[in-house]
């Protein structure tokens, strides 16, 4: 099977070497991405078509994993694609929608899909939700691979509902935190909370060694990734503050260079 | 020393009990409270003064600890006290030095205090942070009792600061979670949500089922407190969102009647 995968992020080029492994012929499109993206692609073994039209006109499948504000217009550049069209995607059900809307009358099957865990380097990390027509058969592309797929619902937006639901906890908390230890710092006392916390509060201390890290590296990914979410928030009637407050925070680290 | 509480609630009848224990005549004002407060206020062996005024005049120090909301009312209609005023409320610095502001004009010194932990029922695991002038006098009140006082800084807020920070994180992160909850459900996605927590996120079912308890019992009284700290978020640069978001959740958990 001949596998498009736009594009060859850092999750993107694990999944494509783990599709390679499973046999398929993976291809990316090299027109206009950096040195980074490139690099990856051939390290994962990948094919280059050179751009998104050959890949368009060549794959069987189109695996979409890209930074969460880039969704729709990656979509958009593969209107005309007939086939099997995956948004592995962290964006709000209601924004698969919208890549089903660009996708399906050009022809093309629309699946989404969620990916719960690091890039799948190591096997037992790594789960790939899917939901919507045709779920099961993507989900049989990864068995022997490091990527464990399951099928969470039927609906289109299902698998990107869990993953939503999932991230909220994972990365807008790390936002609380990183916002809550700058007002300690302001007001002047940040280590008496970091005292209380290696009281009464375990885990504390790790988690937040480790919050400005993840925000540093992955934090300007995530500013997309929480306003998707805070429109599902909207959506299902909840208060979206939470991931408005946690998208300003992350807005404040800026994308490093991709070398 | 005579002590007056204002009041009795579950913590403050606590603290009140303690402080008898440290050999203090502990006084309240029985007009207008409810028969929970006249109980737990006669369970702890408090004196009633009948009125705040009648308190005002025959108390050397008062302590407040009230919902947050009420924290400066409760200062109000202490005006004219001419001694050392403990507020130990679940404000931010902000609303201590308006509480300050009321007092101070009358003679009073007022102390910030924060409380961290359950009602001092059992010794170990209450902390009551104090800062301002002449808090290592109030420090000193809890010696031999089950509530660990330390002084936290110099300055009218810190304290406040410091239980607004530890605070943010406790239930602010459980209002999240119960929103979170709710999204998941209206998505269908619940059981997949809990699933991939019990594998991915150890610890989260527990949290997850004491949140709701949590809310249902002490939610009504945690919107002051978000409140309260979005303010001391928003004058530290720190996006409030977080907070607000919080208040709206704990608001859909009315007061259930004090029996």
């Amino acid at each position: 099977m001949i596998v498009g995968l736009l594009h060859p992020g850092e999750m993107g080029a694990s999944c494509g070497a783990q599709l390679r492994k499973a046999g398929h012929d993976v291809v990316w499109a090299s027109e206009g991405r950096g040195p980074g993206t490139q690099r990856r692609a051939l390290d994962a073994g990948l094919r280059d078509v050179g751009t998104v039209g050959a890949m368009v006109a060549e794959a069987e499948v189109i695996v979409s994993v890209c930074p969460p504000a880039a969704a729709l217009d990656v979509a958009s550049q593969a209107a005309g694609f007939a086939g099997l069209y995956v948004d592995a995607n962290a964006i709000a059900p209601a924004t698969v929608r919208g890549v089903a809307d660009r996708l399906t009358p050009g022809g093309a099957t629309v699946v989404d899909g969620g990916i719960i865990g690091p890039p799948p380097d190591q096997p037992g990390r790594t789960r790939l939700y899917l939901s919507g027509p045709r779920a099961d058969e993507v989900a049989s592309w990864w068995e022997g691979t490091n990527v464990e797929a399951g099928v969470v619902g039927d609906s289109l937006g299902a698998a990107s509902a869990l993953k939503a639901s999932y991230a909220t906890w994972t990365k807008a908390s790390t936002a609380m935190l990183l916002a809550i230890r700058a007002v300690a710092a302001a007001e002047g006392v940040d280590d008496a909370l970091q005292a209380e916390w290696a009281r009464s509060q375990p885990g504390m201390d790790t988690r937040s060694a480790q919050a400005r890290n993840s925000a540093e590296t992955k934090g300007w990914r995530w500013v997309g990734e929480m306003e998707e979410i805070g429109d599902l928030f909207a959506a299902s009637g909840q208060p979206d503050g939470f991931l408005r407050a946690a998208a300003e925070v992350y807005r404040g680290y800026p994308r490093l260079p991709d070398a």
